[in-house]
């Protein structure tokens, strides 16, 4: 079904890397800071949550096309980890069913995978919670998949409303899921440590007492907008 | 309201619930494995989530139907608890109301219910989690609910999309709820137990870095399928 | 844009709070019992969830009327808290984006706000749960907002479907929010404890083995409503 | 995988279909007049829509489980059809892809289909719509099938909320659409007779100014339940 | 269950409209138009949908507070209808069920009502399109209702999101429903005629191929705001 | 806001269009087909609908990224249009504003544009029918926009799911909306036409009563894959 117009049914082996240094970095700050950091673009949608309140990663995208109820690639996908990786899962088409469970983690940790994020189900979460294996998914679902059709691994995908490259950084956390391009991670790093930065000092100056409205300057911009002040 | 030609009004008083020996043996396994041995039927939606993580049931269906806005049934379905039983609600229309809070859960625990699984509303969560009574729901919700049209207990119900009949088996965890029915409650445990004692032996292999596509010889069909491995 | 025939682009100063007793009163009950002392009105939508479980909230409402993907009111509204207050954000559109993050809770937290009900998305959940600080929103979303559009402080707004005016007091717990009108807080609360008053003494009987059909004198209305018992 | 303990990759190729007559008259009322009838029961989920608006359907259901992505058992479905069927179509899991075109609804045609009902989705609608073949979907989606699991025909199913069993009369209008079990068909399609000539005459009175309040004489009812007139 | 301290099981006779002059003069302008002549505010949510692509409505708000799949007050609010008026009928709770059909669209026309707008189900659609009785809601549905519980009739309501006072002007067309406040219905008309009249202008110059980019001298502002072109 | 590390506020004035007699060759088949042809991928999701039945398109993409509530760039692609385009709208955040009307329709038009997809809202749309200006949308709504903040022009883009390059072909029709990437497109063309030509024998087999099971051959991979008949 695979045809040089399209990008089903292949394995891509050698991808490139974002810089170690780079992911080393972004792994200290929050999603909510880097996507700032990088001009508020980058997020997956916030129907992806994680599995336990802890859960977070930060790693590279090996990226997999998933065809619905079908998990044959997850296994495919599981031979093209190597450690510090992310599997980002993306289906052909919206479906929840439970792609993923204690027996696929278990594969992809001991290839030192860091976690995943699936825009689908998952399964035996109880166990993944036990194993500290994180995965950000748009459901739990016990309903099993079958393995029939050919999807694609390291290719281009859109996963949960996000354009995801092999090789991108990806950082999860509670507040949710951000794709970080290889070619920029070491610049948004340094952006989100300016930010992370700025944001303690103003912590402290809010937590003083000290308002917004004075801090960032906002009176006279209120009044030119308009602003009206009654009693 | 209640004809010959439906099921409204009506309380059945004698069902026969399946073995307890097989619900006893059903209770050791997953929801996940449970459905895999049934060849992948019986859940109900994903939508339905326990009110806290820890929530499992497995015990024997009693049913009701319930009309929206409304919770008398619930008081006419107590009645028909025995311990081991768990309460499957349905209800005539999609409602997220509150059907069922702390005052319902010290009655049905009182008989020696299970727990409840409700295509509903609850409310009272924190008194429920407190309580240790498992509830897995579509919604918590604090609305409350008027007592004035008759529904039924112990008829064949749809809950969560999935057909519920008296006395079948009921297997509720964080992955999910599934439904066994009465007549093969011994069989799909059996399945179960066959299952869970292979998925051992793969998680060993899995765990000591053997890939998927080697344990269960994926490469030959793959390839025939017309996987590509690129550089 | 503001008009003198809508509300937008005013910020209210003075508005006339719950009395002080009857919002400490009501703060020692849940927001199911409040809402059923009340009639069974006055909640929000069931999609307002906690952020951490454990967060709960009674204070006096001060509302805020967002711009979608537009947070600058809230720094607006920052000034007009009083210790014992409550943030009731509404938007004029449906819209999921992180308006409210950990600095603009410290700002809150000094100002001695009780916390925060949106109607819209909130980020930085992991610091604003070290801080104790209880939001109840639609969504968490690491998506950031900019500062470029009024909408109003302390006008009657709609958020998550209830009508809330400024100095109302608001309840939240783990099944829901509630909103009980200044002028009648005292009234509910009294209905609210005579409420809590009757359920200790029927959780008693029920946990006894008392049956809702015979405590309640279920029976014959059930009978007179055409209910049929069967084997 | 089709086990004992299941109905997977079965076809039941007997199964009774409702009497022909009542059928007919079923066909001669909307699905609201059925419905209550019925005592208001049997409809499935409102999410269920036509193709277009003056599709209507009423015949004999035919039931297909699928698998998601995959059509396969809808090919297997069409030899089991007689004049006058109606195909309902159920799948084990949520799924809107478009498992049925312009082909096979020529081929149901061809057999006498009156028409589909399939909780997922259908694709070329313009055609379907010339063709004058009705369907009733919960999705309208481009997206294509594969043909590599089986499921079942003919077993009884759970569609749109609604349970269906092979021989069942389904009717569909632009209300939606109601199943009648075949046992109760002609006691319904009388009981919706009698309830459609008292309706005529209701809607005669109504329309020359006659109130409901009065026609159904609730005025005491609503004065007894405490409805209160002020000015 | 209705006490003094809420709405209730109430119906108020005596009702402001707003002025006759008033809403003849918004009935020539479309919901966009009006929505933004007051600011951009005062729009029901988008999930309501009119039953045919015609429908349009602009009358005088009479009020109905529903409770779910119950219609009783649906009749009560009728005896409070005059020529002119639009129902606006809320429910306590989400709730999709059919409350409203052709027996009520007669009663409703008999009485000069103008339409429906419903946040719950409708039916006998097909009916009510042929009789031109425009109604807007959210859902089609067969699904009947009781009549069991008071609501309220002409107290204000939150209706699909909209805060709605009895005597309110309401104007509903395929592009949605807006809520007008009565006192400042002549004021919205003349500012949305004022609009009407510069759009005709500006739909001139856009036709002859100006662009909106010169036409509202936007290069400036946006050069500003630091807009890149490149090739 | 815009950084080098990001494509925000950029405007690319020199996109490389799709071929254009493969653009008028695609033009003549539906959007199943062409997704067929293609391998079953490019889809958009299926809330894209069209405002009304008989739009479609097909055309030259040209991109905006859109930010919440705003529709400031609208202005900026309407200068990028040439004859045979399609404006590809996408939107940071989930948004259903009405981004879009008449006055927009008017400039679009007089650019030669074929028509709008975008994942947001629209409005006017009774005029956009009387235009004959097609757009495909997630929702229509009268709430209008502001324009206040930099989104980009000529960007890839995810749009409704699906990943949309400046100059790939866009083809929309009731069945949904599909992306063929400009280098592939003479390659669909050609696949999509001899898919159609096998349709074309297939349709009048079928008509003929011939059963897809005898046709594709699908009886002996069923029997093997286990499919059992009873009766």
């Amino acid at each position: 079904m695979s045809t040089p117009m399209n990008n089903l049914g292949i394995v891509k082996r050698n991808i490139v890397r974002a810089d170690k240094a780079a992911v080393e970095k972004l792994s200290r700050f929050g999603v909510a800071t880097i996507h700032e950091a990088m001009g508020r673009v980058g997020l997956m949608k916030p129907y992806m949550r994680p599995i336990y309140n802890e859960a977070a990663i930060c790693g590279t995208a090996v990226t997999v096309l998933l065809q619905p109820g079908d998990n044959w690639m997850m296994h495919v996908v599981a031979e093209q980890l190597q450690p510090g990786d992310v599997v980002v899962a993306a289906c052909t088409t919206d479906n929840e069913d439970g792609f993923f469970g204690d027996l696929l983690a278990t594969s992809f940790q001991a290839r030192g995978a860091k976690g995943l994020i699936i825009d689908g189900g998952v399964r035996d979460v109880k166990d993944l919670t036990a194993m500290d294996f994180p995965v950000f998914s748009r459901a739990i679902n016990a309903k099993g998949t079958i393995k029939a059709t050919l999807g694609s691994v390291n290719i281009p995908v859109v996963c949960a409303g996000a354009s995801v490259n092999p090789g991108d950084v990806i950082i999860a956390d509670i507040d949710g899921v951000v794709v970080v391009p290889a070619a920029v991670a070491q610049q948004v790093a340094d952006a989100a440590e300016a930010r992370e930065n700025l944001e303690t000092e103003k912590r402290a100056k809010l937590a003083g007492g000290v308002l917004g409205l004075d801090m960032y300057n906002m009176r006279g911009p209120l009044e030119k907008a308009g602003l009206k002040y009654i009693d």
